[in-house]
């Protein structure tokens, strides 16, 4: 393979680049050209009309949808009421045991979380030695939607054994963090955790609960987390809107 | 907002639900059923054609089509000769400076590296801080496509000062790991990175390179690693598709 005539900056990254044949779909060119105008723009500035930006660029309004709907994907752009507006940078979550709740509020943003379901169910053969409970034993699982600055951001499923938390449908507040609640009220510590990050696809009911786009690539946590004498503890699955959350983390040499 | 009605296994993850309006998109509707017969097929099993699915389940080929694509996506199917066969499960990737080498067979699987590009470029004012040069210095940027078991699943950029690594372009293999030669060549040892994750979507370069369909939701880890005395060393963009990858971790106290 030969190396890459790079076209663009040199050095620049990855992303930036063009197919080496150097044919460039054409809502590529718009997209890199609406780029290039979103940094003019800056936070919060208002994207010219669609009618607009196809006259601008000499493109059927369609082009100019693609290169929109893919920079909207992205989180490059957002809408805001009938306008499309240049939006900030993604949320850095970090991946570590600190709450969501925390996480959010270190970014000078307000978490907030709404209770979606509460139910108990008899433990499953699959989820039993991740929540230590007997197959059979009742359950708890908890759903939340995730919330920054009353915006929809992610929704949360958290499974725990009712023998670990008995009043969690009588004494919790599902606005406020389950660590904290868990911690406060019932003495447990968290020890460890096992994450794993992969992207997937919102199905139609969590388009419906977050309130995006149907498709949006999403970002999905898995969480099995152990209490300092390694008994499990809970199972997490967190999905966060991909066009609005990043994770960050420190690696050291131990790894 | 009223407790969800769960129509499916009880305490079922969020990811199995359907709308609570009730309507179902028929494609998603022939997606779950899908599903089914994915995990009654299992790993290379041979999906029938979109036309005897749509045959079967009473629906368009276009429908079929959609869920298709979305599974595709997803990487529970993918597509072998002019056929369509269940996938196995996504490589784990650990979050840690293990190089892309070790962790790929780690899994049995035979990592890979193909050169695209390595160019020298004079260092950009944002590059300065990040790899330890003075703006104008010179940088190496190289460019790889990461294989596994032949097959093309991810796209790496790594930019390090010439100065750190003068001898780059002549004696690196670039089928090997860089770390490996840094330590190995060069006696540096990595101390610390920090890493941030997101999902993107391919851009059409991209997409050409690894040979992915275009606009597939991709994971895109950066990383700012530092050697032992805390002097930065390289920064990676690391591309991998993201229906073949997933990130672990494991999470203590001290976070």
């Amino acid at each position: 393979m030969n190396p890459v005539n790079h076209q663009t900056t040199p050095g620049a990254p990855v992303r930036s680049g063009v197919p080496e044949h150097g044919r460039v779909p054409k809502y590529y060119a718009v997209k890199a050209r609406l780029s290039a105008l979103i940094d003019e723009l800056g936070d919060g500035g208002l994207l010219p009309t669609e009618r607009d930006l196809a006259v601008r660029y000499g493109v059927s309004r369609e082009t100019v949808r693609q290169a929109l709907r893919e920079l909207l994907l992205e989180g490059r752009l957002r809408r805001r009421g009938r306008g499309t507006v240049v939006a900030g940078p993604k949320l850095e979550q970090p991946l570590s045991l600190a709450s969501y709740t925390e996480g959010v509020r270190r970014q000078g943003r307000r978490p907030g979380r709404g209770l979606i379901s509460l139910d108990r169910f008899p433990c499953t053969e699959a989820l039993a030695p991740e929540v230590g409970a007997a197959r059979g034993e009742p359950v708890w699982h908890m759903e939340r939607v995730l919330l920054a600055d009353d915006e929809r951001v992610g929704l949360e499923s958290t499974y725990v054994s009712v023998a670990r938390a008995p009043r969690l449908d009588a004494d919790f507040d599902p606005d406020s963090s389950f660590y904290a609640y868990l911690h406060d009220r019932l003495g447990i510590v968290f020890g460890d955790a096992d994450e794993r990050i992969e992207t997937v696809l919102a199905t139609p009911r969590e388009a419906l609960l977050i309130g995006t786009p149907p498709a949006l690539p999403m970002l999905l946590l898995h969480r099995l987390s152990r209490d300092t004498d390694g008994r499990p503890l809970e199972r997490v699955r967190t999905l966060y809107r991909g066009d609005r959350f990043s994770f960050t983390t420190r690696l050291g040499r131990q790894d």
